[in-house]
């Protein structure tokens, strides 16, 4: 860490500070001017906070040097992690998978109609939602205990992995038992009591930036999950809050490129939550692939009209086999593994 | 409900959506121009969604008429509301209250040297963090449980009521038997499922604004909250993340004035965390007083130099001895009721 | 438009407003409910703005139908435009131009090299800053006129179109008589004033989004252009702000899809800008490919080390003909024409 | 400043970039810890950008030290900058000024009855908008000169100062004649070209924060002025964009503090373009002066259900009267000289 004390701080201040973290044990280098007082510290600071250096009388500025985060670090694997989903599933390290389906379960008969269609287009896990988190009280909640149960069901019939957003710790137990892969929704990214507790489970876990969060505290995020013991997280980016209104959110593409350079973990795309569009999910998809996406999230319906939640994203059955099939021509074309 | 169809839309799939919603029970009201085709839509719009409507096909544009949340709306209530912490501290309706504490509950000693300095500047509430949101998993995470039970003992010595935040819905027992006052972080703003927990609660709920919240998601997370029975909520201003860096997040006192004009709940502001500097907390907290804020929320330490978390934005109790004397006397002179 | 009125509007306040538009000659539909009154306002409301309407007491909310822009607008044309840079060169409805060269012009040596570079890849426009937008006053400000005489005289040794970017509207003649395309920088996109005198221009103006505008005052500034006489705008996606810090600008490509679906003009992306680092420029080239972007403008530089501005950004001789190379195959498989 | 290196960076790519700094007189101290490079530059670094140093191969992360801002900078100057409109009016070090008047100047008879009211209540400065920023080309752009006319014309007969917005520098003649104060509008902050022809000027600068623009960029753009020759700068807080759309913008208070920590500057605080809300200008404007503004400038109308521009969030005259005493009254209550 680099501290640089204000212009009006004292030597006695100064003293202060540097005396306390040799201390404790760190090491001091001083890079002063002679207009300024400043120094690095040098040790182990990923347990410091920058409030822990602010509140010395002085300090003005505090520069990170490590990053905060060290499992989801680069810096700890130069290989791509590569995530398995059940025994024979992966993302990562080459492995791409598209991710489709409802944005709510809804009956047996939906789920399967969807399950089959993207059991014939060649996909191999399936998502759904069961616990819904919906910004009014007024708006369908989901099937909850009862859609997971379809969801394992149906999958089952099919050979589909499948994956949900968790809502709450205390349905842990449900999710292990139900399904294959947990997500952790957007809003729950910085949940960190849900966080930690996932680091006891085994699963996959899928976990959703937040709606305004840096990639600095994703990273962090996915760090208290394998922190906690589970190594086994694959972020998603889905767009992030910003004052441009035409899109639901703004997808940050750089943000791929970004993670791959922070950290081995792999990392996929959500077009439809991020623009709120269907008709922007398939070229958002392609983009999606041209930085190197681990995957693509994509919502789809048998009958987008009569969907109970966000069938204005979702694609149609047909539009979804059309947009699956121009995206694994597309990463042929760039001769990428599948 | 306004809908706006595209331009290009045809006259079919008018027909199509205005027929569909008929049957379900909405009345139509035609406000086509001779380029365009308009309708509103009437009757009980709140739990529809804007994707309930962009479904059909050639939908352009959805404006709510009315406002999604019901139970937190001005609508319902043209007087203020007044929430009783106990029988006998009141926050709403002219009773403003100083809520002050540590960022983080750190021992017996700590916190009877800070709930004394409170009780004897004429404090009734005081906040400590037990269960800490912490960005990175390396942080002090707060003594849990513990800390709890070392907060409602002391506050019990010294008849002042306590607040703390709850990490998680399968905390609420314990939240019920040891605090006053449930506090809802940022970062749960929009953890639905905890806010249905705490609708089950008898305690006040102090609802901080979500780190990226518009005004609109908020009321409808304190709707929650009410509808699912609870109605003693209390919402708090923290700041909002934008670009600017300078301050930790970015204070939004307008939102005071629009929560009053929008709701009947009280609202409160922390200057601490929206800032995270303790010398701009005086100066924010008579802002906050100026636009008619029902209380503020500051952070306060023994001593700040060895705090275990946020000391940078907390004051000494020198410091926080003036603060209260200054907001006060400025509620004072500005005639306003204590 | 749609203007909503408070719930406490009286039956009075209605009908003056209603009156009152009437008699200026618009159509007036109720849409009112039993709890609300509503109405559209019908006519050419594309002089009114939203305050225009608030002035009356009463209203909550108004809504407009029309978009405000017309000349740039989807509906003038269903057919791509098509502008040309001199006589022989496109962009636009299936032209594609990778636009590259300097942050800053420094020496006819320099912009030599560099044009060699760019003509012997097939590149047809070369980029160059002369005056520059620097945040600093104390930052290198450019070789102003001296810098586009150079740009002139070496572009014609190689039948190089140039763009550069107008610093003022007092600069206009001596950019009308230099340069063949003129660039709008992103801080002066909402400069009205020369908006205007560049619509007394016949040349190409490519028109770089605001660092926060929304695609809609994008599209109203283009329209500015338009409207004052100069039907030649392109635009262009170069990020914008938002909290995240890892990249300079967040690069919103799924504004080129809006772009597409609410206006015939062309719009290519500066990955340069909006990133900051080179690395990530060749990835986010191929990901505005895929969106549809109708180019791509790209910082070169001969030694970015030595560079006197944005060297960071800029890739150097070797990564731009490779990057040049990627692109072009790459819109070659998705058989684009160029 | 501060350079970290990349965790691979090499020993030679350390030595190259240290070895040319200090080429460049540049001192060096070497902050290295057994992991990773870092080291100190040290001497006048206000010249560099981030990007001269981001060019060398290696280098993860540049840190200022240096404020790169200097003439606007506290440092320069303990005490608070009086800026002189004419002889006889200050803002600053204690002097605070209403500044009211209507958002267009629209006739002799409109602006003489605005201005005997702010005469009248004993306001010292007119505001009047004649060359109008519009969104779109088809709202009222405004008098232009013949405008700056009547307001030169009207304020004389009162002895009021005028105070209006320059739309480009090709228009500073006509300023320079006819009004004692030039406001440089949001959208203009960082048009430089502008800000340095403002440098040669002798009258008072009121600078607007741009919509986007960091603290740091704002006194940057204030230095531009200030080393060009005129130190007669005056900021003022507009709000700035964020995701939330209730109030128009969102006013940052914070700002106000943290300008008068970093600079000696005055600022003043415009509520009416921050909250877009007339019922909100009062409340936000006590709140300005809790923080300690120089000044607010405020919207107002003889009419504002007629005016031509922004009457939503003009205050008509009764208003306004009611406004200025209030403020009065509480800085007096305050013990604030004026």
């Amino acid at each position: 860490m680099i501290i640089q004390m204000k212009l009006d701080a004292t030597k006695k201040q100064y003293e202060k500070i540097t005396k306390d973290f040799r201390n404790k044990g760190y090491q001091i280098k001083d890079v002063s001017s002679n207009t300024i007082f400043v120094f690095g510290l040098i040790g182990d600071t990923k347990s410091l906070t920058e409030n822990d250096i602010f509140v010395y009388e002085g300090v003005a500025k505090v520069t990170r040097i490590q990053t905060p985060f060290k499992k989801a670090s680069r810096r700890l694997s130069k290989t791509d992690s590569v995530i398995k989903i059940g025994s024979d599933v992966k993302i990562g390290g080459g492995n791409f998978q598209i991710i489709a389906g409802p944005c709510s379960v809804e009956s047996e008969d939906q789920f399967r109609i969807i399950a089959k269609t993207i059991k014939d287009a060649g996909g191999k896990i399936i998502r759904g939602g069961s616990y819904k988190p919906r910004t009014s009280p007024y708006s369908f909640q989901g099937l909850e205990k009862k859609g997971l149960e379809i969801m394992r069901k149906i999958s089952n019939e099919f050979g589909l992995k499948i994956v949900s957003e968790i809502p709450s710790s205390d349905k842990l137990e449900e999710f292990e038992r139900l399904v294959d892969m947990i997500q952790v929704g957007a809003r729950n990214m910085q949940n960190f009591y849900l966080l930690k507790e996932l680091g006891k489970s085994k699963k996959p876990i899928i976990l959703k930036r937040g709606l305004s969060s840096t990639i600095e505290e994703w990273l962090l995020a996915a760090e208290y999950i394998i922190h906690h013991g589970n190594p086994n997280v694959i972020l998603c980016e889905r767009g992030i809050r910003t004052f441009e209104n035409y899109t639901r959110n703004t997808l940050d593409l750089s943000a791929v490129l970004a993670v791959k350079e922070l950290s081995h973990l792999p990392i996929i795309v959500d077009p439809s939550h991020a623009s709120g569009k269907n008709w922007m999910v398939e070229k958002l998809s392609l983009a999606a692939v041209s930085v190197g996406s681990d995957g693509v999230m994509i919502e789809i319906h048998n009958d987008p009209e009569t969907a109970l939640s966000d069938g204005a994203q979702s694609l149609n059955l047909e539009q979804y086999i059309k947009t699956e099939n121009k995206i694994s021509k597309f990463r042929e074309m760039l001769n990428l593994k599948t």
